[in-house]
């Protein structure tokens, strides 16, 4: 494993959620920081591998001013690394996919930091398939497309081209999107996207309360009202979707429990 | 950690090569394992974690005929699980990103045989994170799009629109497309793409001899030629690439022996 010197930051990636997906590399980095800083979305019981005395701090962002809280993550990793600390910066997912990452290491970088990106299972990776939706296959797509729906204003990102993404993406993996779900819907229906193509929505994704939807792209917008689906939550658009009923009832339990959190309609 | 029962199948992904990247639900299966089925790009270092007594047994394709090959993949995995193993299938990246495990776990699911597919980090995630690329940024990109650069006969995929993906796509990253590198790049710059767009290739990603290097568009197709660059190794066309050299002098070396395998031109 490298070293994980005093007065340094790793940003690690937790995964999509279950603790199991974290990589070994993560956990070894669990044990020896002496600080963890861990956003919102990741699993509390990560937090009992870390070292007694360690300091687990929340960073999770809240409403009003995600920016002003950002850079609060910013100067909080940067004090406890200038004070000598190992830093944990524990991210959900991959930390450098539609995470901000980059912004931290580069913050750390101009603060003459050093750091360690270690990577993670992405939701929109881990979560299809731990709802058994292959996120390729040779039948069904040679390319993948992950996108976040809401820019930093919480708005449909202006700079993706909608209409050649419809045309040029095959499957599509949104993230952050059931908000700006109804008019994305729309605009890739409306730029020649098929409204009978298959839509799955992943909730929770990886967790003991999982819970898998599919429906249409025609009927999507409707479908996440109707069913109150809420964040956080990815969403699966194209043809191996359907690959999914085939193998479904084969697939080995995950938790110990039966989950019957499937809803196809 | 779910049940490993005898008689079914993990499908598991090892991740991009560096045995610190599985995850720890993988750690689990290869010690518990009764058979280990193992690609060609899949690190032999993983081995020393299974059980002394576990059979492992290489699967990796050779030139020639892929489609038997796969099929005695199948075939293998198959017959193990039948003779009530606990088979492990381990393949590099995310079992089902370019990696077949779609098609694998179907054929479980039509001989009957329960599985369990644990996801891995991809190398073009993963790879990335070792080669100091942040996959997103929201100064930079907000989709990014995996893409294998060869189809089932080797050539270019049909199936994808390339003109739209070039107007469509942000960040690119290609798998497998060392081969047909110069008729794509050739196409995505006829379709609109900025021939000064930056491109790196990272080859044996996360390994001890990762090499990373950077180009253009325009360029990429001679830079392979001129370095004699081979595969594996993933390409990446994308603004993000440039965010590489404002942080790369704070990174913390990742090996123990320091690595200068990074060029750029």
């Amino acid at each position: 494993m490298p070293d994980f010197p005093t007065g340094s930051v790793w940003l690690v990636g937790a995964g999509p959620g279950h603790i199991g997906l974290i990589s070994v590399m993560g956990l070894f980095a669990l044990k020896q920081a002496d600080v963890i800083v861990y956003d919102a979305l990741v699993n509390r019981d990560f937090l009992k591998f870390s070292r007694p005395d360690a300091e687990a701090i929340y960073a999770g962002k809240r409403g009003g001013k995600p920016s002003a809280k950002q850079q609060n993550i910013i100067d909080t990793i940067i004090k406890y690394a200038q004070q000598g600390k190992r830093v944990l910066r524990l991210k959900g997912g991959d930390p450098f996919v539609f995470g901000r990452g980059g912004e931290e290491v580069e913050a750390l970088a101009q603060a003459n930091i050093k750091f360690l990106a270690v990577p993670g299972i992405t939701a929109g990776i881990g979560g299809l398939a731990f709802a058994h939706i292959p996120a390729t296959t040779r039948e069904t797509n040679q390319s993948i497309t992950f996108l976040t729906g809401h820019d930093s204003k919480g708005i449909i990102p202006s700079a993706i081209d909608w209409d050649a993404l419809a045309k040029g993406a095959q499957t599509i993996v949104m993230y952050m999107s059931l908000k700006n779900i109804r008019a994305i819907c729309e605009r890739l229906i409306a730029a020649g996207r098929n409204a009978d193509e298959s839509v799955a929505f992943v909730r929770n994704a990886t967790l003991v309360d999982q819970q898998v939807w599919q429906t249409t792209l025609g009927k999507a917008a409707d479908f996440v009202t109707e069913h109150a689906i809420s964040p956080p939550a990815i969403v699966i658009m194209g043809a191996n979707v359907d690959l999914r009923q085939r193998v479904l009832e084969h697939a080995l339990p995950i938790f110990k429990q039966t989950s019957s959190n499937d809803q196809t309609q």
